[in-house]
């Protein structure tokens, strides 16, 4: 059995869920970006040379890596994974009443990996057998809307990080911001559900359920920073507050940490109100338990206050008045946080965060995987002596997230807090 | 027992909805009327002054007129009814855990008036009592995030036509497209469960429920005519799809007006996606049996469709060839569709069209309210034979809504089709 | 002969420069507001009943007004003054060598005031007798390009502050920031070199000429308040320095203003980078000798400094460390500067403030002009001793400018500093 | 002494002007990419590698290849030029009147390499010596606005192709469309003007002088291709007529090559109004003599008109009923065009036309210069029998222009046609 687990955010990092640019991004266009979250286009055959070439690196760390498109495919291939998931997806609410037959037969008979293409890289109408010819009831062309498709493309799966957390030994299936990402939980939920892999940690589940609504109370993996949880109630765990993840479901999660054990301490950064400030891991990561790497235009500007439990099995709120960066100094029981600054003069340094700079994976204390662009902050964190591994960000890091955002640790171990 | 049905667009209105401007519109600013869907500011009395007079000159007609915040303040009076709707608004998903106490604890005090005003204005952390000091978990100011309140202002409830539609002797509760209007449906669902008038039709409902889920499948008022509607399965609807109205919705729709039998015909008008298309009734309104007020610039580039009964029960799609308002003429049995242009040249005629020259609403076949404003296009339709009376439009007009968007029918007569 | 000269923001008014709204604003539309500036489009009948109201206000408190296009008629009936805008105006560079000749031959033969109003409110191809079927070389419709036009509507005419300013007893003409404004300049410069009562004081020029390029130094009138230049040299202006004013421009009037004596200190408001700031005047204005009306959101932020003239005739640079508004105290030699806030909650003001609530223009110290939307502003102003005289605001407002924005004041008293 | 003239879109080329990415690609950050018309900030160094590499591959053709910011610092050498461009570039109306003479000072005395750097690069405030506070007068940081600095950057002078034309034996200096590119033509008249090369050609100016406004005059070289001109009045001209060409500048361009033998037949493509139709260049370009690589989307939506010597020295308009590329054929003389769409189904073609698939540059009949990663549109040219030589576009792209856009031909062959 395999096993799961997030103890830190620096120590060993043994298996790691990606997920592998794709159909998706095929179907990201200059008219469509906007409403995907991308900036731009990507090369998608390049941007997969450069993914595979990360994920082997991954792998001559030692790590193992599991990347969504197969572990779907086999979860796929379990009796009754598939009829759960189009059961959900192929809904009149989603497809349409007329397309509901039409569509689920076609996807009944796909094999599994040509059906988990689909359901990451999304269906056009005239993916379906027999329908060529485009009308305003299924339309063609880039400039369709989500609503257009059978089942809407998913090219922010890409950042694994986002959907699903895990947290010491429990795991959320998040709720996140923006409709055009909803579905990325659901395929999670299969996989914990059916995989055989996941199925067994299926019930360590802490919080959210993609079957549910949250209102909103939304949450993305990318503020969630387990630093030092516990299995004995005196964890830490760092939490962004952001447009994307809202106090409604951080109050949420901070409960069901205090209650499970897994922390007491839930420092949260407030963060201002800024597209560069979109998750705390696009301006703050850990490269080594005591090093972390900040763009500092926004970090200095982060609120910071710390959720406790409270009386009664509530959450108490603590105000800070000491700088972000002291406060999480001071809940690591450190004696210093070597900080190493976004690199260059301010136009570099804004550059830099932009193209994910601050958005570092470490793969054990000391040593991170990077954007090769971003040489200057690269620089400065190896005059720190941090080890960087760089990956090719050229295309990958067009939807504004680096090595963090990419990976979702399924288990990683302690740091030496 | 009052009566409800909307039996046509031009028969006698006898009783109908309206929402007057209030709070919500007071905490609409420029910084936030964008994600509230709002061109500009409103100067709140004015627009109060201007819209008590549209329902004073509605009532001059013998239009019995229903303001939704005393419907609601007559709703929360009913035992269970305040219950009912706290229960699902002051949630943790809603107001985050810390709040949800004392936010309920205050509501549950207040008299039925003062919390309908807060139902459909909005309540800010600070009109929580004890609450004074701005921090960044309970932020004031006007760039605020909608989840920043503990109840979300909903500013487009002024326009009641979209939430709730009568076509023939059946309702809808719509599942609103955008996120900022999500909650107005909730508020009618109340209405209609407790209300003394409406809860005897309650079992009405055609489709949708504000509690569910329902995707994609979204739809506006604004995108539905019950031009001719019938008990005995021989009537004909009129929706618009377009980005708030989605065919996974009009599918559904359709299927339950067969099944019920309140219509064998639904004309589709696919809409060109534009932001000036944004409702069907932004466009073309109808202002007597055979007179429609037409947009011409963008009514020549509708795609129409016919959905009819299908074998077993489904929907059947056929495509058009003619024109959209070709089609609208045969589906009715007319000879002639006399037809209004908005009034003046190009320049003329897309400023009234933005400032609702077409979306007129008739309190009787031939007699008309619109705002003062469009005079070009008034003239037009005064020269047609159609008698306008005249709306003040400065204020009311600035969420690109008119007399149409203003008014959800409750009952109206057939027209002589 | 007339009399020109502006002596203070606050003392008795006694000549003023309008321009009514008219054809540029029957041109404004929803596809081209954004290109001219416009947040919406305007009712233009009732703006122009608004704006004749206005006038009369201003004549019953014995302001003489004079209007531009009334003007502008007037100077096209001096021998030369034609030729000379025409020369100008139709070149193959603005009109297309193709349309030169036809558009001269048919400008020539109009009327003055036919010519006047076609220089304000734009030519269109189609205006042009003979030109009738639209092409891609003529095309018609609302949204045509400013380069469409064979001469651009200037709908901003209407803000005539922003085009020429009068400081003690000389004047400026802009070069204003936008292109769509430039010309605006062009035909004050006509006005100030033929009209027969203008064109005794066109040696008053203090700086800019529209046939000149001015690069990087752009001024506008709202940004520059003659709080009280001299004739002796002890004078003190004000400046607003934001995007549409430069430093660049800045550094050129004061060291004219010191050259001539009309001031001995420039006061420069270093703007925030908001929308909301776009001019000074937006944020701030004199009611009286000792009362500004004060958006503190904004002015709070404001980055005072002062300019002094140098040795050997330059600009001196002096940083100040006290807060803009005491500053400004100090330079008027006032033992108190009293504020009036924009008035309400946060929400209110944020409203007030975007409607020109801080836009008042005085007639005499303690009497001003004001919308009649700000209630909560104008109520201030009359708890303060101020007299409101109220300005209908729902038309003229659209543009985000007031009272002080569309007067141009040609001789106002100074006040008693 | 160096021969230039441009006698077709195909022939040999056998001198090119290209401008490498450097300072002010450095200057190019999130905040300011929008005014800076770039969408995605740039890897600096790579991009500077990957065009070393083009750069090389053009040699590697017999190309002799000119940079800017060498041929800038060979024009500054000669004496009289930097005087020459410092008195044009360092104006109080650029520089603002503080700081003409510490600019002045410090950029005498600098080498003509590193001033040629900050021309294309931009002076910033804080490259002053002894400027090291930042202050409102002189702020630091990449959202500074352009006037502040002392000098603006030119990202785009990276484009050569849009500053100056060759049409035949003559050129143009181009008046550029936005404000942020008005500097480059400027540049180029210094070098035309100075560097030992150029002068010999500088009479042979057709049309344009940076020194004097051309309002809505305006043209781009993406927008002007010398397909066919000639020496003897029989030549024809393609020029796309867009949001930046106008047709203001069109006609006086079309009347000079008539006037001066190069052309009788300008044909004029009247682009549709979208971002994605910037320059003609950006959706055809000429691979061969009878072959051009086409984004038929677009393409297919153009008007053509031709312009031809009128009676009486003028131009008249010819309107044309054939599609553009038939008109394009006819007016080469050719039996046939071929067209090579570009590659993929319409999300593929939509992402590589933004990725400058249609903009490849020939460097003799047949044999062009493509961005790697448009890998569909490069098969489909190979398979129409085109040699294709690739570019890394993964930075040089993102400022939406390819190997025509890059290039600016100082000397190349007729085809044959």
């Amino acid at each position: 059995m395999t096993a799961f687990g997030a103890w830190s955010e620096v120590g060993r990092l043994r298996r790691v869920l990606v997920c592998a640019p794709g159909l998706a991004h095929e179907r990201l266009t200059p008219s469509n970006r906007e409403e995907l979250l991308f900036d731009d286009v990507l090369w998608v055959e390049e941007a997969q040379r450069d993914h595979r070439a990360f994920v082997a690196a991954l792998e001559a760390e030692d790590v193992e890596v599991l990347e969504l498109h197969e572990v779907l495919a086999e979860t796929l291939a379990v009796p009754g994974a598939r009829d759960w998931l189009l059961d959900r997806k192929v809904t009149a609410n989603e497809v349409g009443p007329v397309f509901v037959e039409p569509t689920r037969a076609h996807l009944e008979g796909l094999e599994a990996d040509a059906l988990a293409a689909l359901l990451v890289g999304g269906m056009a109408v005239e993916d379906l057998p027999g329908v060529d010819r485009p009308t305003y009831l299924h339309p063609t062309g880039p400039d369709r809307r989500p609503s257009d498709y059978l089942m809407p493309p998913l090219p922010n799966m890409l950042y694994t990080r986002d959907t699903t957390c895990w947290i010491g030994g429990g795991y959320t299936l998040n709720p996140l911001y923006f409709g055009a990402r909803r579905d990325e939980t659901l395929l999670m939920k299969a996989v914990y559900r059916f995989h055989p892999d996941f199925a067994p940690v299926e019930q360590q589940l802490l919080w959210g359920d993609p079957e549910r609504s949250w209102g909103a109370a939304t949450i993305e993996g990318g503020d969630v920073m387990p630093v030092s949880p516990s299995a004995d109630g005196s964890g830490v765990v760092l939490v962004g507050m952001s447009e994307r993840t809202s106090r409604q479901a951080i109050g949420q999660l901070a409960a069901r940490l205090f209650e499970t054990g897994a922390a007491d301490r839930v420092v949260v950064a407030g963060m201002p109100k800024l597209r560069a400030a979109m998750h705390l891991d696009t301006v703050l990561t850990f490269a080594a338990e005591d090093v972390v790497t900040v763009y500092r235009a926004i970090v200095d500007d982060v609120t910071p206050f710390t959720l406790r439990p409270g009386a009664g099995g509530g959450v108490e709120v603590v105000h800070e008045t000491a700088p972000f960066l002291d406060v999480v100094q001071r809940a690591l029981g450190l004696d210093r946080l070597r900080v190493v600054n976004t690199g260059g003069d301010d136009f570099a340094a804004e550059r830099q965060q932009w193209d994910s700079a601050n958005n570092v994976v470490a793969v054990r204390p000391g040593v991170v995987f990077a954007y090769d662009r971003n040489t200057r902050t690269n620089d400065l964190l190896a005059e720190a002596g941090i080890e960087v591994r760089t990956i090719r960000g050229a295309e990958l890091g067009r939807g504004r997230g680096g090595g963090h955002c990419m990976t979702c640790p399924l288990l990683r171990d302690p740091a030496g807090y």
